[in-house]
């Protein structure tokens, strides 16, 4: 399907199929909710006023708009969901409301490259998981060579509380972190920048209604309860981590930034890349009941590719386009988004809308698909050589990393989740 | 000091010296601020409506009203301060503006006992500390009885992210969770209600102004940061903790439901009752440079006798008081609540108005002073006799477990936090 935005028609990303919703801000002025479309923002306040919206849809534009998603989120799916069929309506070619659209044009679309884009919903609590089976392997095999998974794992989709204050929009540069550090050669830490800074490549899940506190979420209703996607780098440092993590788990050396990118791609839009859950190894264990579900079995995974790239300042200086570290997929999840929603809430626990998950770091079984440094280098031994000669076991300031993430398939065209990127700037009180 | 609210004179917890702030509604009503005196509310609006504050303390008092307090931590501390010293001119025997508030005292002065009291403040981040010293002693030992402190102890104020939405304030019961169990006569874990719940005696800081994203808060400056203290249970399902929180901490096991006690006890209440922070034993480290300082070294601890009471419904049937498990004492903090702001923000996290921070369960050397049960049962192997002749060694559905602190110093008098209490209800799905 064509939309009258031509910029949408063919667009990697942003296509009629996608229409992911986001928080935009125009040159500094308030916070506003909009659909991004090619390389517009259609602005839903300026639709709302307009009065291009009824029943339902109404009921869902008017929960969307204000600079904050999280009424909108609060939302049962339907209602959420005949938002997006009548913007599909307003936006495919021939819409029979083109013309009242057009007068109001320079108002309902924005140029995507004049707005800053925000963190989409207020999040009161985030929780980072760590279903991304290859990464757990090759994070233990640094630790435990002959045995690298927990023997939990295959039972538990691990998780634990991440801090939600210091998530951060695409775009937003972040200073490296300083902590305790000790270092092979002495007895005693020391506090100083970390000199191990790594990202971790994963996907963020939009919490939808969210339970009653007491009430477990069931995983036949699992889904009513994911808003959307994003894409998410829970930046690390993993020397910080290595000395501080015995025996509560990871605090300062993930609290200090995470990025996500700013639009929230909808179930909806992703329903033609939902996929079988990949088939457990023999021997595997069947997930307990609570996580156990026919219709998440056969349809609960995705097919999306993620990718990360790097750009250095030399590459930088010299007009080098970013270099694709990794190329992962979202398949490399031994458990799906479903599951994650069913455990979080198995002991009552109380989900809201805004909430963020993660999936934690999606690596693929080899190198080319590693969705961190610490992978890539296994462990600081082998640092990687990029096509400028420049070699990195860890990041150094002025590193970007750019996270991006896309599914097509024949008949149902692309979509893209836009870009997840950030610098790393000097530790405080330093400069480079 | 004596005040003309009569029920204030000598009342444990809440005499002129102290003058909490909570939140409270009335027989339903809507959530409002107030200041506990004796046994009543001093309603803040009626105050503010009233014309009786005015400078620093009208400033303080609007933006404490409302049902939320977090405007009112993000204030400096002197601004903080000032609405305290104009609370206490107001409610002192003898105030000049006696007759000006008993003339509207019917809606100044709300009776605590026909109010409910709510959780303080919105709260986007928790954390849990780990500096009871004691109970990680305790609870290493059963793991590691020859080695029970991990190496990072004594540098690193250990801590890690919590869950907020499942903060809950006293007098709200809670559902005993379910989650998965590894039984020690199976292999493979089991889907069941928890059959190890405990509690976690605890205390809790309320966090004020904060700092900006990246950059640290000295420990010179990390007092401006605590708005007040409250009690915290950290309700902890041991036998779901033992299977879950291997690589990435503690998860489910805690998330179901944290209580706290609603007053917000001040650092300026509590300032007669500091003290010097216990000498470290011969040969422990010296802390690194950012958790140390000089004035928090000789003040930053204080001495708060805490108490943790049980009553089962047998008790309850017969007419039993509650029966004291244990008494503790803030005392056995191994680092001090400057040195927590300052460790959690060295890397750069930012703190906001209304985070809480919780210290971790404050043991005791001796079994008297413990502050779980699984502390006091060692591990659950020998049960707790109360006076009934009941056997405990982990909670039953129907126990209610209260927490209580107190100070009081010659010339001082006595200042309490008011009650931290909760009942446990049966899981989710079962009747008991």
């Amino acid at each position: 399907m064509n939309s009258w935005v031509a910029s949408a028609n063919g667009h990697p990303d942003f296509s009629l199929a996608n229409l992911p919703y986001g928080v935009f801000s125009l040159q500094g002025g308030e916070r506003r909710s909009g659909v991004a479309i090619g390389d517009e923002i259609y602005d839903l306040q300026v639709a709302l006023d307009a009065g291009l919206f009824e029943g339902l849809a109404l009921t869902a534009a008017s929960a969307a708009i204000g600079g904050e998603l999280n009424s909108f989120f609060a939302l049962p799916r339907e209602v959420r969901l005949a938002l997006r069929e009548r913007l599909i309506e307003l936006l495919v070619e021939g819409s029979e409301e083109t013309p009242a659209q057009q007068k109001i044009c320079d108002r309902l679309l924005v140029a995507a490259a004049q707005c800053t884009l925000h963190v989409p919903a207020r999040i009161q609590d985030y929780t980072d998981f760590y279903v991304g089976i290859h990464h757990a392997e090759n994070v233990g095999k640094l630790f435990r060579p002959d045995n690298p998974l927990m023997p939990n794992y295959k039972y538990v989709p691990i998780g634990y509380h991440g801090r939600a204050s210091t998530i951060v929009a695409s775009g937003k540069p972040f200073v490296r972190p300083s902590g305790q550090i000790k270092l092979p050669d002495s007895d005693e830490p020391i506090h100083a920048p970390s000199r191990r800074l790594d990202y971790e490549l994963e996907v963020g899940l939009w919490v939808g209604p969210g339970n009653v506190l007491g009430e477990p979420v069931d995983i036949a209703n699992a889904r009513e309860h994911i808003a959307g996607f994003c894409l998410l780098n829970d930046w690390s440092a993993r020397d910080i981590q290595a000395w501080e993590y015995q025996p509560l788990g990871p605090f300062l050396s993930k609290s200090f930034a995470s990025t996500i990118s700013p639009w929230v791609v909808t179930p909806e839009a992703l329903e033609p890349f939902r996929c079988a859950q990949p088939a457990r190894p023999e021997g595997d264990p069947t997930p307990l009941p609570y996580l156990l579900d026919a219709e998440d079995q056969s349809t609960g995974a995705f097919d999306i590719a993620l990718e990360v790239y790097i750009l250095t300042p030399t590459m930088r200086e010299k007009g080098v386009a970013p270099v694709r570290l990794s190329l992962s997929n979202t398949r490399n999840m031994y458990w799906t988004f479903a599951q994650m929603v069913a455990h979080h809430t198995v002991n009552g626990c109380q989900l809201n809308p805004g909430d963020l998950f993660g999936t934690g770091t999606l690596s693929g079984p080899d190198r080319n698909s590693m969705g961190s440094l610490l992978e890539m280098s296994e462990g600081g031994k082998h640092p990687v050589e990029l096509p400028t000669g420049e070699m990195r076991t860890f990041l150094e300031d002025g590193d970007e990393i750019i996270i991006k993430a896309r599914c097509s398939r024949d008949g149902f065209g692309s979509i893209g989740f836009g870009e997840c990127r950030a610098v790393v700037l000097p530790a405080w009180g330093r400069t480079s």
